[in-house]
């Protein structure tokens, strides 16, 4: 079952501090993750985050540097953002170890899975955590709540480790066997720009004004973990919806 | 409950990197612990261990530096050593949760706790495990199993902290800080009336053929538990669709 956190992705972004990035690399190989992808890191490669990394710099040497969010969640279908600040729009949000428990029965389905961690003083943005099917949040004490990037990663790692160890055996109730396949984070994307562009089209939305619509909507197709065959349901309504339109406009 | 934590002593002994000695004041402060003892620092105060205990510099002014393991250990009830090798006589051995739920126990009998963490580079000697009532062995990738100093307090602080939370913190959280009423049925069920309309209007089911669309938008919206926001949105957009395709047939 370990082998099933090669299937996990961690996913930094813009992290300032080049030894953080060292000691989240030790952290994973500790805990048997190896992949690691890195958005607009500040300074990378670095001599500090060799040498925080000890004997991970294999995976820092592998770490993939990308340019977007959306880039980074390529391919990987349960993603997960980790939060310390309460949001305007509640989302989802479990703590480390049930999180655990939600990736594990994700990566039994042949699913991959992002973890994603902001940045060092302000974590991830509105538009980052919109993007993730639930938010995981450490409990940490009140008066003191900002946990270094590296420790962060080492608690969820190790959560999904002890998680895949199963030494605490879960119900598998919600293990059910699914008619499709579980639709990727790009395929979901693709989707949610598709509608905010139909929305423009039948002027439900201004982009001038566009208040809260789309997160919500982005909170309501991430909260329910849609199928490839809902998307493409979706999308068929999305298409139709503008064919429509197009035809009467003749 | 979480003021039981007050009771927990961490003792790191002969820690040569001053750093780690501030990571590990950070990584308890944020899990709300306050008790540190040093036995036998190789360099303490120091600049670098204030550097990374950040905000958690209180923890490092009253620390209390001692010669021997025996005085960093008065007063304690439970004494707990982490132990990464197999030792030549084997010891009671726990996870870090049962051994959370061991030093929870304990806390609540009134007994207070030591921790003890050994050198980077070699761990505890024999004879101080010989001092613990239990080992706690954290469980790591056998590839790579040397936890770095400031990781290792930061996982057992974690699940002190939970265990002392109880079980699923967070699950009550999300149920009561929705920030809208879920929806009820017949207000679910008006939406997809509605949503099989435009469908039909968009031509995208057929009434004669209509295959499985509605029973699958159906398992969608009824999976996820909408909200009374979410299904206004949700019939704004068909309304607005019903519109658009009005004003262009004019």
């Amino acid at each position: 079952m370990l082998q099933l956190l090669d299937q996990v992705r961690i996913i930094l972004i813009n992290t300032t501090h080049p030894g953080n990035i060292g000691g989240a690399a030790r952290a994973m190989k500790n805990m048997g993750l190896s992949e690691l992808v890195l958005v607009e890191p500040r300074c990378f490669p670095s001599e500090e985050a060799d040498r925080r990394a000890v004997s991970a710099k294999d995976i820092l040497d592998k770490a993939v540097v990308v340019d977007t969010v959306e880039e980074a969640l390529e391919g990987c279908g349960l993603v997960l953002g980790t939060s310390a600040r309460e949001r305007r729009i509640p989302w989802p949000l479990f703590d480390p170890r049930d999180s655990a428990e939600q990736a594990k029965q994700s990566l039994q389905k042949g699913n991959k899975v992002a973890i994603m961690f902001g940045r060092e003083d302000r974590g991830l943005t509105n538009e980052e955590l919109q993007k993730c099917h639930f938010h995981v949040h450490i409990p940490t004490n009140e008066d003191y709540s900002s946990l270094n990037l590296a420790a962060a990663v080492q608690v969820l790692s190790y959560e999904l480790r002890m998680s895949l160890l199963g030494e605490h055996p879960l119900e598998q109730k919600n293990a059910e066997d699914w008619d499709y396949e579980l639709a990727d984070a790009g395929e979901v994307e693709k989707m949610m720009v598709h509608l905010e562009q139909v929305l423009t089209e039948i002027e439900f939305l201004d982009p001038e004004n566009p208040r809260q619509v789309m997160a919500r909507l982005r909170r309501l197709y991430n909260r329910q973990r849609l199928d490839t065959m809902e998307v493409n349901i979706l999308r068929g309504i999305l298409a139709s919806t503008q064919k429509t339109i197009a035809k009467s406009q003749k």
